[in-house]
């Protein structure tokens, strides 16, 4: 087996496991690739929590008969405990494959490389470490939920060239171009919520929802910070309250009979410590990691972006820049707050990455 | 004579005359190269305004006699005119070549095509249109200045990636890296002159020359827009006064003891109309025209950048993008004024091009 196959085979994972990027939280994104003498005897990828997993969907689509003495391609190291399903490295024992590649172990340090011992423990080959960078950027979700229980937030912002994410008066219809909004669109399909503060819903009235021309595109949960709870019952949330799921944080002291009207909308409301202004939301986070939101996607405005990337909450950006100019020394920047001082103390990104689509710029990095 | 081959002289003709770039105004820079059997006979190109032309150093260097019978590539049309040297064309004729390819005509509407005339009716085949957009980008300064009698202007920028030119306090130093910083300096070696607002000679205190390791690097023209004549005496741009050419644009007010001063500084001090907080920078550009400054970049603050912006006098912008974060609600943004109310009003670049300097990205285009 040279380097290449081990790439290649890896490579097809990968792209089985992204197939149901989105749809497995609390579970990570995984694919396994079956193969024997340099040819795929089976694949298949883990498709939603609580259905099986890749390796056994693998199995099955070779067949029990072929799989004994085959390779196992996998992203991420087969599970070694009792949840909804078996563990799938004693299945993988049980079939009689001949080895398993891995590309990362568990990210869980309470399990990691348990499931590399069973296999070695059953006399099974294994090698780690195929397309590891790959694999653990395709499951960057499940990575940092697994450790902390707190969502992996994404900050997307779409500002003008000279840094302007609204006119003077708030117009930001459009900044970017339809390839831009349809990528944001995407975004949506695959992360498990969408965060904006309540400024962003009087202001823009938005629906937040995912518009794509796809088969299987599902919403995003929507999560509204509103201390006051200003949402007016015939903004658009509330009125699709019922047809997509929507969770208000509010302050503990928020009005009861307003808080009964958004229910009756369909709405959630959940309340939480700090003053209304400045709602704790870390432990808004950590409620949506209990209710198993893996990944959250913040297009928030300038206030609400600052406080979160000021809290160290921010995992990662997309930042689209339009090649425009609108000026205006009281239009609305992407980032408010105190700010740093200092400019040696700015905060760099790290792996950025840039894109084009059509005239606009996404520059992507980690926090 | 291919297609191919074509270019590749013409593409010559273009290299030769970049070497001269931001050492030619008023003139353009124009190179020539002198071809026989697809073999380079000879090459020139202008070196600087009173001395000859890019088709004189040809014919030059191939000597009168191998001339005879050659093509001769040309990035722009030989001129016409009797200036400080005789017109080209008549010195291609005289020399007897048989061909001249041009790659664009000259741009001042009252001489375009007459060079073409000439060489015509001296029976001199003659082709137009090679590489056209390349000789046209390549005398950008020249094709505005010759047009309207302004120096063409860009404006450069360096912001952070949430639009901050600074923190909230001011602090600036540095928001983009060194090769960012490197290529500004290159950018200051071709450009007649640098232009900023009294606001940023108070807060930085900056040099404004070309620090370059280069042989033959020059400093450009500083400019400065002083309504109030507040330079500092002990300013760097004052004392430095008798090394590096400094013309400080004020109000018809001004007092004239602070003139004196600064006169005595070695800065030319220039009286504007307009009001000290609003100079009319339209009348300073056609000054700096009469000057034969045929190039300018505006290095200013978020309200000079907005001014020029808002009353059409930018050409082309710089924008350099550091992948860093700084926030700050009130940390200074590239561009101030009172700003387009409607996003769809936004004004859109043209032929934008991005390029990267280590972690920055370089957006460019033209207004």
């Amino acid at each position: 087996m040279t380097n290449n196959d081990d790439q290649r085979f890896m490579q097809r994972a990968l792209e089985l496991a992204a197939r149901a990027r989105g749809r497995t939280s609390p579970n990570p994104l995984v694919g396994a690739v079956l193969v024997k003498d340099g040819q795929i005897l089976g694949e298949g990828y883990h498709q939603r929590a609580g259905t099986p997993h890749a390796e056994i969907n693998a199995l099955n689509t070779a067949g029990r008969e072929r799989a004994k003495g085959a390779s196992i391609y996998v992203n991420l190291e087969p599970c070694s405990h009792y949840g909804r399903t078996a563990p799938c490295a004693l299945a993988l024992v049980e079939a009689g494959v001949a080895e398993v590649v891995i590309a990362t172990l568990d990210p869980n340090p309470q399990v990691s490389g348990r499931g590399v011992q069973i296999l070695q423990e059953a006399g099974i080959k294994t090698r780690v470490g195929v397309l590891t960078a790959e694999a653990r950027e395709l499951n960057e979700f499940f990575f940092k939920y697994i450790q902390g229980g707190r969502p992996f937030v994404s900050l997307k912002v779409a500002m003008t060239l000279d840094g302007k994410i609204a006119s003077s008066n708030g117009d930001s219809r459009w900044i970017t171009g339809t390839a831009s909004r349809e990528y944001v669109h995407q975004l949506r399909n695959i992360y498990d919520g969408i965060m904006v503060g309540i400024g962003t819903v009087l202001k823009d009235d938005p629906r937040l929802n995912t518009r794509l021309e796809l088969e299987g595109k599902r919403d995003p949960v929507r999560i509204i910070i509103d201390g006051r709870l200003d949402m007016p019952l015939d903004s658009n949330i509330a009125r699709t309250g019922h047809e997509q799921r929507t969770l208000v944080f509010t302050a503990e002291n928020a009005d009861q009979e307003k808080a009964n009207s958004l229910r009756e909308c369909g709405l959630e409301i959940i309340k939480l410590g700090g003053n209304p202004d400045r709602l704790n939301i870390e432990e808004a986070l950590d409620i949506l990691g209990k209710m198993e939101i893996m990944s959250l996607l913040l297009e928030g405005g300038a206030e609400i972006n600052s406080y979160m990337i000021e809290k160290q909450l921010v995992d990662k950006l997309y930042w689209f820049i339009a090649p425009k100019i609108i000026g205006g020394r009281s239009s609305p920047s992407p980032l408010g707050g105190e700010g740093i001082k200092i400019m040696n103390q700015a905060i760099k990104l790290k792996s950025v990455t840039t894109r084009h689509f059509d005239d606009d710029i996404l520059i992507s990095g980690y926090i």
